[in-house]
């Protein structure tokens, strides 16, 4: 088992990161120690992990509580999130209850954001069991739900008091989710670590091939990046937005299509490959570095291109980024392989940026 | 213009109080300078006082959009909220923005509840235009909904940046809307501070016929002691919980009744009676305090007791208050005037006030 640390003061949380933590996590169990737990999962990760995780609390939790809830981006809502407020009220939950999040980002994002507002702040746990919750988005208390018109756009920084880790529940994961959880694990290297993003690149057939020992390694150096920016800016007033690069373009693409259309993964894969085009436009990237940026993307089974829509309508879409300053959106560019920075570019640049990378839907 | 602070460290904030602030704020203009404003209000507030306010940020905020709530506790709720999220994107609001509630203590806790969730959290600033509002919920940064099972059940902790009490805006408040502002009042005296339990009860005629000077000294009294709790413990681990004097007891009245039939003024109102009453019993008070606290509550023209329900639906619906351990409520009690404390209570003592304490609905 690997051990990271998210540090955050009297907020600081550890990474465990190993085989077979969902059947056996002492920490677990000493957090869920004489207190109600409820587990909230959804309808895909239930059958598989949820009797497991139980079991795995039994005789240390006082009770277990059980929501499942649909699985999919296009649920990240209030009126499901409302269901897990009905049943922890129906079970009288209270200020020392604890939440635990069973599943991927979704899963994570919304059991984060309910113990976030539950009578003003519980505490919770991740348990995430897709690449993409492992690697990225069950650490550093990012948690919220969808509007129609933008992602996340309603939520709250809320930490978790331990992230648990099981690399044997990516067994089961479809391998387009693999892909997706693929795209956070090449922006970590292209935003902060290029003997990291050269790791990941001749690893990428490795980790298709689920090959376990190259897995862990590559969830601990994601998280580690993570950590340590998350570390550095909680609440992304400098530094940490740079963890989204891809994403204003991929946003813009889960927003425009309908949320759950393409995975989270899917859109910032694409997200990449048009950010990493922008930074070339702006001489910031040098032309191999933005097509090695493809490459990698295309390699970890992604799409490389955003749909054909009008640039209109991307930025009308961008323009309810949570970066944005006055409806004009900033972008994360890539500096070089390595190094990004935040800033707003160009109209000519980013149309032609939007002209090139869109593909046929 | 009286002036205070609450003392958070970095979240720290005035409270301004005075006459003709709604016309005229330099440090609300300064605040707003240069930013997107959305003004959220209610339908009754905003034909009052929502052209004046925004009339006084002219040349400063960038722009102002104005959102209108219904009236009433009934709609603090997420279908209702989501209004404002609306309006909010569609003017494309960003982390820049600045939220200004208008209104009494539901325009409050919904318009803070907005900005704490609004792309993560945005900045707020609290107008309180009602006596309950400018003496209680417009300082220490609770905000949240309801469920229809529980009061508050889902907010957040969000401090605004800037309180500002026109006592001139009470000449317009109804005059059941005057008495449940004493009852928050009554309940700083009880709690806290017997030299001003003293000055309130004199003052109660006077304060029921608006002399303004005597509103604006009230005003400063109670925010004063609001301020020095919430300044010892923002998030409610200990000493804050007593500013629930009588909330246990009123909550369980505005769920059982409905939100909106009784004012949560009203509601609080009948609950210090009950809950002085049960402090009697446990001989915390005596009989002449808890009787001088009943008669407090009924010279502020309030209820007395609550609705005479069975005691199993009293239980039943103050097992989700948010002071409850294992679905057991605890009940702030009075350990003599301006004195309280937090703790369970045997169940037999319970249901004698419960008896002896509710009134024919």
């Amino acid at each position: 088992m690997i051990e990271l640390s998210v540090d955050l003061g009297e907020r600081s949380y550890p990474i465990l990161i190993g085989s077979g933590l969902i059947d056996r996590c002492e920490p677990l169990r000493r957090l869920a120690d004489a207190r109600s737990v409820a587990v909230i999962t959804n309808e895909t990760v239930a059958p598989l992990y949820a009797d497991r995780l139980q079991a795995s609390l039994a005789g240390a939790a006082a009770s277990i509580e059980r929501v499942v809830l649909p699985d999919g981006e296009a649920y990240k809502t209030w009126p499901v999130l409302d269901r897990v407020f009905d049943a922890l009220l129906a079970a009288r939950f209270d200020r020392s209850s604890l939440v635990i999040a069973l599943g991927g980002g979704v899963v994570g994002d919304m059991a984060g954001f309910a113990a976030a507002v539950y009578q003003r702040g519980i505490d919770f746990v991740q348990v995430p069991t897709t690449l993409l919750a492992q690697v990225d988005s069950s650490v550093g208390g990012k948690t919220g739900i969808n509007h129609p018109k933008g992602k996340n756009m309603m939520g709250a920084f809320h930490q978790p008091r331990l992230v648990v880790a099981d690399v044997d529940t990516l067994d089961t994961l479809p391998d387009r989710e693999l892909s997706a959880g693929l795209a956070e694990v090449i922006k970590h290297g292209a935003i902060a670590d290029t003997t990291y993003l050269d790791e990941v690149e001749a690893a990428l057939p490795a980790l298709r091939r689920r090959e376990p020992a190259m897995l862990a390694r590559i969830v601990a150096g994601s998280c580690r990046i993570k950590a340590g920016v998350v570390g550095r800016d909680e609440r992304e007033s400098g530094v940490r937005a740079i963890l989204n690069f891809g994403h204003t373009f991929g946003h813009a693409i889960e927003a425009g299509l309908g949320f759950g259309q393409w995975l989270h993964g899917e859109a910032v894969g694409a997200g990449m490959v048009m950010a990493a085009d922008l930074s070339r436009r702006l001489d910031l990237l040098t032309a191999a570095d933005a097509i090695r940026v493809r490459e990698l993307v295309r390699g970890a089974g992604l799409p490389v291109g955003g749909p054909a829509w009008p640039a209109d309508i991307y930025i009308d879409l961008m323009s309810v980024d949570k970066k944005a300053e006055r409806g004009s959106p900033r972008f994360v560019l890539l500096e070089a392989l390595g190094r990004a920075r935040v800033q707003k570019v160009p109209d000519e640049a980013l149309r032609a940026t939007l002209a090139d990378c869109a593909e046929p839907v």
